[in-house]
């Protein structure tokens, strides 16, 4: 099957890229490389079913152009990071909604017909029932992020009911593990090189939040898209039957490095504006396709660490 | 108080000019006249507190202009029609989702801190709750149209919670009453006075559907902004206490002409792609406020029927 993944050389995007060429797929990946990395695609390269097309979302020609033939569209291309959209409210505008309007139409240009989608779990806000199931209480979005991927969800149902497209949108809590760029362990392990001895954590460490790792995350993808298709648009949420606090997931990430940082507190029972004080999922609806995740919370962040350890390469990249 | 009205010289952003006018407001109409009507503010050009500005919401720059001074926004501008979403989706996308952002930007850069938001009950897709009630469970979307409003809630949401906002995101039925330019009635009467002796109804005139007669509707959304501001933006559904098959409003819409055609329907239970069978809107948020409609269905029809009986220059007017 030929597929194309957008964001295809980031961090879930070029694992997705590895384990379609490894199940003998012809994979195009459709990357800017502005937070991607080449490196990420080094593997990949090797194989003559791939080809990476260094190109934007943004840029609606070359997504049509790109699109030629493709079966099967994994959007994954996003600006992922939930933490700063009041700075920069128009990003999520762009890369998130417009972008994934520029993938639909690209697709119904060539009659591509399967799409998984990267949702998120901030699109339910600050959510009223936990663990919370795909069909809670509508919600009040908090963040221009989660407001930016419910745009994108809507667009895609609305699609699927009028074009006939098969999607499946999965709404992951955070992903970690190999390749991971962004996010709490990777500012944690930074700033813990930098100095050892102490350590500023947003809020007061008492956020509650779930984690998924990686290949977990794939496996469930690659498991929903096998089920037969469904009318409309299939939402599933991604996340482990678990939790914790981030001062928990501290713990193991100081006692795995051997470090007792003294820890200071910015206050407040939230890490930035927007931010959800507890986020945990019901993962019913993709267990009963059976799948499980096979790594804890706890598993994920060690073998982040442990990758991150063995890749400063990538600490020193970003910004 | 300055307010400004995108969407002023339309339907319903012409009443709701006249009657900020009529409490003592200072009020812009901002409008590009795609489907506006310069006749429909001429009471209000014989203000010297009003003022119309032709430009078009996808201007930022004519918005942020447009905004200089103002206190609170109606924002009813949009591309209002749900029903042609799937032959331009991207009018949808401009119209609604994009300009919304431009909106909220301008409202930013001035300090502009209260809106009042023009949604729809269509974002509640085939809703599995009816009467749908604010918090239903998390919807499915069928249509571009509903999509879009889906889009620009969240976004009015996220600016909320990010930039101290304070919203009032309204979920209309369809709305009926004089001015009114397009909808069923509005069809059904051409139609008749092209031909008394038959009529075109989409679908199988079984759908259910609920409407609001216009001056209730802005009742609503002046009493729910005199409401103490909340921490949140508030969502809040219009509609009245009934609803009504098509078919039974046909037989009101030509019981009140005196006209007896054949009816010839297109068939299925939707009356296009996207089309929601049944839109009933639980409204006891709205009335806890102390607001009723006074208008039944039957009269606000019979009421946009003397409307366009002596106002044939609209149905002229209209492609």
């Amino acid at each position: 099957m030929k597929c194309l993944v957008t964001g295809g050389a980031g961090f879930i995007g070029s694992h997705v890229v590895d384990r379609l060429l490894a199940r003998g797929d012809e994979v195009i990946a459709y990357d800017n490389l502005s937070t991607g990395q080449r490196g990420f695609l080094e593997t990949a390269s090797k194989s003559d079913r791939f080809r990476l097309v260094e190109a934007d979302t943004l840029d609606a020609d070359a997504l049509v152009k790109a699109m030629a033939g493709v079966e099967l569209v994994f959007h994954l291309a996003a600006n992922a990071d939930v933490r700063f959209g009041t700075e920069h409210p128009r990003r999520d505008l762009e890369q998130n909604t417009i972008a994934t309007f520029n993938v639909l139409e690209a697709m119904r240009e060539h009659g591509v017909k399967r799409l998984a989608f990267a949702s998120t779990g901030s699109i339910y806000g600050d959510a009223v029932v936990i663990p919370t199931p795909e069909d809670a209480p509508f919600p009040v979005q908090t963040s221009l992020y989660g407001a930016s991927k419910l745009a994108c969800e809507g667009m895609i149902q609305a699609y699927s009911e009028g074009f006939g497209l098969n999607a499946c949108i999965f709404r992951f809590v955070s992903i970690l593990g190999e390749r991971y760029s962004h996010g709490h362990v990777f500012d944690f392990y930074r700033s813990l090189l930098a100095n050892p001895n102490q350590l500023t954590v947003l809020g007061d460490g008492k956020q509650r939040k779930s984690y998924l790792y990686v290949h977990d995350c794939i496996d469930a993808m690659l498991v929903a898209l096998k089920t037969p298709a469904e009318p409309r648009a299939r939402v599933l949420n991604l996340g482990t039957p678990e939790y914790c606090e981030v001062n928990q997931s501290i713990g193991w990430i100081t006692g795995h490095l051997g470090l007792t940082p003294e820890l200071r507190y910015t206050g407040g029972d939230r890490g930035w504006i927007g931010d959800s004080p507890f986020i945990f999922l019901q993962t019913a609806r993709i267990r009963s396709l059976g799948w499980a995740p096979k790594l804890t919370i706890r598993e994920g962040i060690i073998q982040t660490l442990e990758y991150l350890r063995h890749n400063h390469w990538l600490l020193e990249n970003r910004a």
